[in-house]
């Protein structure tokens, strides 16, 4: 029953100025609400809508900032995994691999990603029921790897649309292992802007309250000081400016619940 | 920003007795939070799964009932009305008339609950998006009758599944009329025991006080001595026994909602 | 294993010359390659999205153009009721009695058109699993009454989507009832256009083929000499025009699964 | 506007007498309808529901086993890649490269594919539109690589459950490629038997003639000697003794729809 975490960050590393900046801003926020958090930011967007959606810094140049920033913000830091092999290399700078929502049932990424010891966000694909992730969590506890977060980020719903079933926290949660909403993902429109994915941002709030209210041990919550023109992601990130007192109104959710 | 009211009482009426007992233990429940209350009870379940589940004790009867507790209870009452004609007889006694969801589409009984000039608690269908509700506004509005509640009760999500999407409350708060959540049918699983509902009433709590943390004006939630013997809706309903307890902690999220 | 039944007409009823000239056309295309059909057409369409949206002729008017029609045409005819008392007055008239999708549940008119001792076409309700019809064809069978038709016309698929489940057909089917695919309104997008429902009717043809290589006893398709100024449904109704050539193109389908 | 072309095999790669065997019997039933047939077997299931689930011969194995069945029966192979890498070495064997519909969004996974010049079947998402396959055939053709198939699957419906929209087929063929309709995956229960997906084996026939009444380029059915036994996806193969009949029919429909 331990305060709910955030994990932030901007959709992808920009640069390490970028970045940078963004976890100086997010720090801020969450020291004003006293809340633990951990810096996200994706170094290959490695299943863009389409070809022209920009991938980012790349593995070698990304893991090095989220290396730099690690050391400056004392900060434990995650970054998604797509491929096996990506594994030991993220593992050598992050806290926290992330499994991407796609790739879930990626036997082989599971694998990789529990042996190498670390912390793992598994997302649970837009295509399975929550009870389906307990097979996500076999495959991982068998490398000897127990340090699992399983996150809901929103289910197909029809074309072009996710729904987030708040059901879905308890019913994972029975695994034992704690539960992450992921507030941004879960208001995507995939690909209802043709190329793109559109998004929601007015319902990151209410649907991160309705987690908290629920209950949930971290909230994932992908921010930029110019949401508009970001990379990806843009229609449903929260502007910088507004994280310090979206915090505060949250955190208020997970005391009641917690208290 | 008024604090939440419940809509509360068992899904059918069984006899005056049973419906003085409900009320009994609903009041005291909702006193010890200092709760407002409507009582509400079916005097007919026009729209059972199948043709072996119970009725109730039909309209002369049941209205008799509801017009009792009324008095006796000092407590608004509302009931589901099914058929135009049905809706001027309701509203000699009930103080809120209910369209259930399959009928929200029904314009006569729409135009004839309008008529009463009683409040109105419209479901929205399983079947619709909650931007669809503006037209059952509309056709309500056209009678003169701005007393209107919108009420989330669960969207088909696949065969005999319902998913709440927390999302439809504000949606359906932009046409500017109170929103309804509707924590006891949205737990339903349709035609899942063949000839009967199912239900899971354990995720009530937790969807409740999803919407509170959203945002609502009133949660609906039903009740029974004995749920696992009531006569329709059993699997979904809260023992009574809880409900005190239950509410108690739901204000607190609407405290911390309106406040 | 008998040639699949065509049940055609205008959305609406509009007035007696429209029914003619609709009755005509469809005659001539039915005719063309030896198709059995039934005149269809509403007196009410009481479940329009929107108050704004025509209603049509009325339950007297309406049923008098549908007697007409059967008459010096020598077509049987379909109509939908949407309360109890409907029934027995359009079993006056009509050899087919159509309960609406979101009606399928009410208890009280199932069971008042089984008493009219007509052949009855129940649609499936979008919110409804085929097995749940089961439920549908017993309350009816509980008058007597065995001449069931079911219908599937597209299930809900997130907000303003429908999908159709060809497996809708042979499940429906073990109810030992011969099943009707609706392919006007399984190609509906209702609420897509605010106040009315869109449609596609490109998919009417391919759905429809479908429905009949897969199986079915009838076939529905509403047609219109004009259905861009058509007052209902006119998104998905099939120009008249283009009735024949479809009808003939749709034949070869049912005659190969058939024979 | 060319007859049908039908992928079929195991769905995992067991040993070389086993692919013979059913390689064998394959041939032997689209020999009677004179059907063109590519082999497909997968030689590593990368994606079981759980890590007790068989994951076949493994890559190098197994593409010695298709490149031995290439040779002795004259036909084409078909296998499914996972990882970039995996592109190239499958390329020296097969002649058609297949993406997983969990990872048709994969950028690297496509370019890899694309690049190694062979045609490609890319698999639909069950979390994607129809509409949505553009985005993935322009990442495709951006490597030269013209040669692309796109594949319905089923789409998510709430949970444990796909649905086969039939109006994805005309969808995906507006971009011009040829299409596949997978019969055998589309009948697949995700999860539904707690650590394996279940299937509906008796819905492939008319998922499959209702694909080939709308229009398809190519069909897909795996099949087995015993389905019930086999490592992988039994609840939803054909046992390989009813293809010849199965086919017969199923080319009729071609026939009829391409004549």
């Amino acid at each position: 029953n331990l305060p709910f975490v955030l994990i932030a960050g901007p959709c992808q590393l920009e640069s390490l100025d970028h970045a940078r900046m963004m976890a100086t801003g997010i720090a801020e926020a969450c020291a004003a609400s006293g809340i633990q958090w951990v810096f996200k930011a994706s170094y290959d967007k490695a299943n863009r809508s389409s070809l022209s959606g920009e991938r980012g810094l790349g593995m070698e140049k990304g893991l090095e900032v989220l290396n730099t920033i690690s050391e400056e913000f004392g900060v434990p830091t995650i970054t998604d995994v797509h491929e096996p092999w990506h594994c030991a290399k993220a593992a050598e700078v992050c806290d926290i691999l992330q499994i991407p929502a796609f790739l879930c049932r990626q036997t082989d990424l599971l694998l990789a990603a529990g042996e190498t010891g670390k912390a793992l966000n598994v997302k649970k694909g837009q295509f399975l029921a929550p009870w389906d992730m307990g097979n996500a969590v076999k495959k991982i506890e068998s490398t000897g790897n127990e340090n699992i977060m399983l996150c809901e980020r929103g289910t197909t719903f029809g074309y072009g649309q996710l729904v987030s079933d708040m059901r879905a926290l308890p019913i994972m949660a029975e695994t034992g292992y704690p539960t992450v909403f992921d507030a941004t993902h879960s208001v995507q429109m995939p690909g209802s802007k043709g190329t793109s994915t559109g998004g929601q941002r007015e319902f990151v709030e209410p649907l991160a309250r309705a987690a908290l209210a629920v209950g949930t041990a971290a909230v994932f919550i992908e921010t930029h000081q110019d949401p508009d023109n970001a990379p990806s992601d843009g229609p449903n990130m929260v502007p910088l400016a507004e994280m310090t007192a979206l915090l505060k109104r949250l955190k208020a959710y997970d005391d009641l619940t917690k208290g």
